[in-house]
């Protein structure tokens, strides 16, 4: 999917919500697990509920790994429901890969290949080889970890350099001359709202997927505020708050209203802040 | 697997060689094709052929998961396959993970738990909480990413904060305040040579995985010398150099004759710098 796409299906839909799809089996609705894949079947019915609120949808890995080889095909079978029956949405897998360039390279061909997702986390530790055979597929983004939401985000992000620069604004500034600002994004956690001033200044017009709102404790508002640009920027995911509403026969439902809750809030905070 | 159990093993077999599983259906001999599961078949001609020279070996998880769920049955019939025939060689899941307590707290279940890897490779960049969920589980290792042997190393793993300390200095001393020298390893590449008398300041006691020797053009003789302490301390990995010796049929007998050069090499590197 392309930029313009994106940001058209934002604006039209009101919303700049990600969905994510982290399924444990272990908290899914106990009604589910007489189904055949209970995984799959959750996954299908939070989707058919909530792909009106939503752009995005953002099934984390590490769930379905999880679960070994019957994990990857629930997986798989998650996102080519997304892309048969809502090819509107944005599918991001949460993967958080990144090694040397041949193995990036199988990567590539496994996910913007075999699974045609339109996006990949990657992370940035090995450098520029690990994340270049992500890029120049058309349609297609790197997704690069900046600034996570999580505490031990304060152990290497924030080292400074001699020049008194981050981590994490060294990533962006060094990536950005690796691919540009159609085919790359940066992960920038809610929970460092004020932060997003300073990515605003190495990323003025880069995409932001914002994980950490929520069961997190990120501010949307505050997100908005500090990173809105002129055609939004922002992917704000919610998956706990979402996914887990309920837990019964209602969960399908609950999601529905807890997704419908962001995007007229998101609505709110799009017109405050692009005037569109 | 304990550390003491690793190192008997090393010092039995005069050997410190792992020998990385990254089977790539391009590249693997055609006449295995025929097979069922042509993957799982060439890995465990290269196991059964290796196994007397190497005391670990090292699946890339890439290379399975660019194969899809098939791929996922494919490593873990693998892992299943070392583990029953071979016990008493260390398996390293190279998975090269890392994301957000619950999310590392979820892998951990799956290569701890479900497949009983002894050690698993993971991504320094979230910091604490995203590499602590794999720590505690009796006889099971972290291998962090310190010093990767990728040209993409320079782009952040040799910034200096404002002491003169490397990222990948900062990242081994704040991380053995995590996890101690009897479950954390870590990643330093071979084509690195040198860097092994910084890293020895740092880690003095830890074990170190290698990878770089062979087709990345890493001194095996110089990691030894930099490298090597009382205990060895050392994993070699040798991916390419060994699995695709040749590609007809006769690989496996090329694989363990280029395993059985690197295990001599060893033998005398052992002997050199361990006096044992």
């Amino acid at each position: 999917m392309t930029r313009k796409e994106l940001v058209d299906n934002i604006f039209r839909k009101r919303s700049f919500l990600c969905v994510g799809l982290d399924p444990d089996i272990d908290k899914i609705p106990r009604h589910l697990l007489t189904q055949e894949d209970p995984i799959y079947e959750f996954n299908r019915q939070i989707i058919d509920a909530t792909a009106p609120y939503a752009v995005a949808y953002k099934p984390n890995l590490a769930f379905y790994e999880s679960m070994g080889g019957e994990g990857w095909i629930s997986f798989e079978k998650t996102v080519a429901y997304i892309r048969d029956r809502y090819p509107d949405q944005f599918i991001i897998a949460d993967a958080k890969r990144g090694d040397i360039g041949n193995t990036s390279a199988m990567y590539a061909k496994s996910f913007f290949g075999h699974l045609d997702v339109d996006a990949l986390t990657v992370a940035p530790y090995m450098g520029e080889d690990s994340v270049t055979p992500f890029l120049g597929f058309p349609g297609k983004w790197v997704i690069l970890l900046a600034l996570t939401s999580n505490k031990g985000s304060r152990d290497f992000q924030f080292i400074k350099n001699e020049q008194g620069k981050s981590l994490f604004e060294i990533v962006i500034e060094k990536s950005r001359e690796w691919g540009g600002k159609d085919e790359m994004m940066y992960v920038v956690g809610a929970t460092q709202g004020t932060m997003f001033k300073n990515i605003r200044q190495v990323a003025p017009d880069s995409f932001l997927l914002v994980p950490g709102v929520g069961a997190q404790g990120g501010s949307l508002e505050e997100v908005a505020r500090y990173g809105m640009i002129g055609d939004c920027g922002l992917l704000v995911n919610s998956s706990r708050g979402i996914i887990y509403a309920a837990t019964d026969e209602t969960f399908a439902e609950k999601a529905a209203s807890e997704a419908k809750k962001l995007r007229d809030q998101m609505d709110s905070l799009l017109k405050l802040y692009t005037e569109k």
